[in-house]
């Protein structure tokens, strides 16, 4: 491999580990560091020998970095992080309130062409590699329907309305699609469905008290918005068992396209994954792209991007001549 | 919608019928006509109003069409055609004999850049949707394995094959992916498979006459590349149930990569389709990708391409900005 690409990671979490992680399976990749607003010295990474520098001085770090991977979340990181490092950087991110995603792109879009800088936004896989799979699936059968199922997967924020309710003292939730739905969705019948209907949502909580567990349940399951209108399965557990079977981030999910391509014939395409975590995963896809990130640049193709924007081709370590003769 | 895209079929067999009926449900795009070495008064088209031509007049309609549609065999009408029409048109095409993928891309890439045109090649599912999802599924988790299985499908050499024997008057087969070693690769292990592990396969015969069932049944299952390595079931029906039961052309298939992410994590992204109608569908993905080569051409970005080097927005319909706020 002659010249590496040269990735830093800005932000050090379960995301940013993942980010580690991925750069150590990709050869033609070399992680430059860390960049975190901890004190560096506080900050334990997953291989000994990366290095870790405070996120203020990085722009000391500007002729060292092809691609910096924004690793901060969406609500308070990025809108500020994008706009201000895509002048100095190309970036890949996994920016993804889906709402407020074309507001997201102009602001990193303005800086990113006046400095001419590559700014790869909503990379990981919903957005990314779902939104890729909606848009086939559409664009080869326009006369169908497209679902999103999500899970079997730990909703972050379910889990955070659990631990709120009286006498919980740990929990986790899991959203879980619903096979009936899926099975219906397969057949070619395009049913319409609500997420309420596609999901079903479990819950495995332990008790500040166990003679609570009826009062819990019910507040649990009558809760507005997170748990009312779905069916809501609570399951008590010891806190033992929380640490030991549901520590992981599990997560995964279905696009399904069902459409026809004439009055006879019925076509159903299914992308689908199944993943043991989420964040590794989501940190994988921000990897490859990093890799289309710094192509874009080094061809001059400068701006903000999705993954929409991105030929399949550019993800991959292989020559397009390599591509067609061993993929195609 | 302000102008359409023109577009033409060269060749109207099954593909051909496929893509007559994919432009009538994609409204930014218009049927030129079909071209075809018939003599047009005996060529009977799905809809009434699709005009025919006689294939040698084609260099007349040059200006009329803005991408040719290929939808001829591999074998001898592609490797003839795909250089021929490149010099005039912008061309898509189907061309699926793998080993020669390469050498049939340098036959349209002098030509298409000569004369600023865009050949795009390979397109379909295999070639085409399933190449891309091996390519995505190793760029994401480089550290995996990827496993195609075929079928449920109806696959024409083998029915071929079947009724080459002596006794039997007329049959299909099915190529079945094994459930055992789906279930094996979904479970996230790597195993090793061959081919035949994968698939077993399925005949439905009808015998010239009864009393020859077990010679028949013997001459199948022995047959050898063909049948003698896989589990092969035969079944013998009526003239009639083969006529009503096996006389559309189904397939479908998966594309699973298994791979790790960290020594703790296994990730798995499954691509499957199931069609009604194998050619219909592969006729879909050609039409879509029409408009791809349509906008590379506007472009001026000329030359072969293959699916792996067409960014997904580019299939469709809706513009940038559409996609970023609906679909990401």
């Amino acid at each position: 491999m002659e010249n590496k690409i040269n990735i830093a990671i800005a932000g050090y979490g379960n995301l940013g580990r993942g980010v580690e992680l991925s750069i150590s399976k990709n050869p033609d990749m070399k992680l430059v560091g860390v960049f975190s607003r901890r004190d560096p010295k506080s900050v334990e990474t997953i291989f000994k020998d990366t290095p870790i520098f405070a996120i203020d001085t990085i722009l000391n770090y500007k002729d060292k970095i092809d691609v910096l991977i924004l690793c901060g979340g969406s609500k308070d990181d990025l809108p500020v992080q994008g706009p201000e490092f895509s002048k100095h950087f190309n970036i890949v991110d996994s920016y993804d309130t889906h709402a407020k995603i074309p507001e997201y792109f102009q602001s990193v879009d303005t800086p990113s062409k006046q400095n001419n800088k590559v700014a790869l936004i909503s990379i990981g896989w919903d957005p990314g590699m779902f939104s890729i799979n909606r848009l086939y699936g559409e664009a080869l059968l326009p006369d169908g329907e497209t679902y999103t199922f999500w899970g079997k997967g730990l909703s972050q924020g379910h889990s955070d309305a659990i631990r709120r309710v009286n006498g919980v003292k740990a929990g986790v939730q899991y959203t879980i699609p619903s096979n009936d739905a899926i099975q219906k969705v397969r057949s070619g019948v395009r049913p319409t469905l609500s997420t309420k209907e596609k999901h079903t949502r479990e819950c495995y909580v332990v008790l500040e008290d166990k003679s609570l567990a009826k009062e819990v349940e019910n507040e649990i399951k009558t809760m507005p918005n997170y748990f009312a209108d779905y069916s809501t399965t609570v399951h008590f557990i010891s806190e033992e068992e929380l640490r030991k079977n549901h520590s992981k981030m599990p997560h995964g999910g279905f696009v399904i396209r069902s459409g026809s391509s004439s009055k006879e014939n019925n076509q159903v395409i299914e992308y689908s994954i199944n993943l043991d975590s989420n964040p590794e995963f989501t940190a994988s896809v921000i990897v490859a792209y990093s890799r289309a990130a710094y192509r874009l640049s080094q061809k001059g193709d400068f701006g903000a991007k999705t993954a929409f924007d991105i030929a399949p081709g550019l993800l991959s370590i292989k020559s397009p001549h390599e591509l067609r003769k061993e993929l195609l």
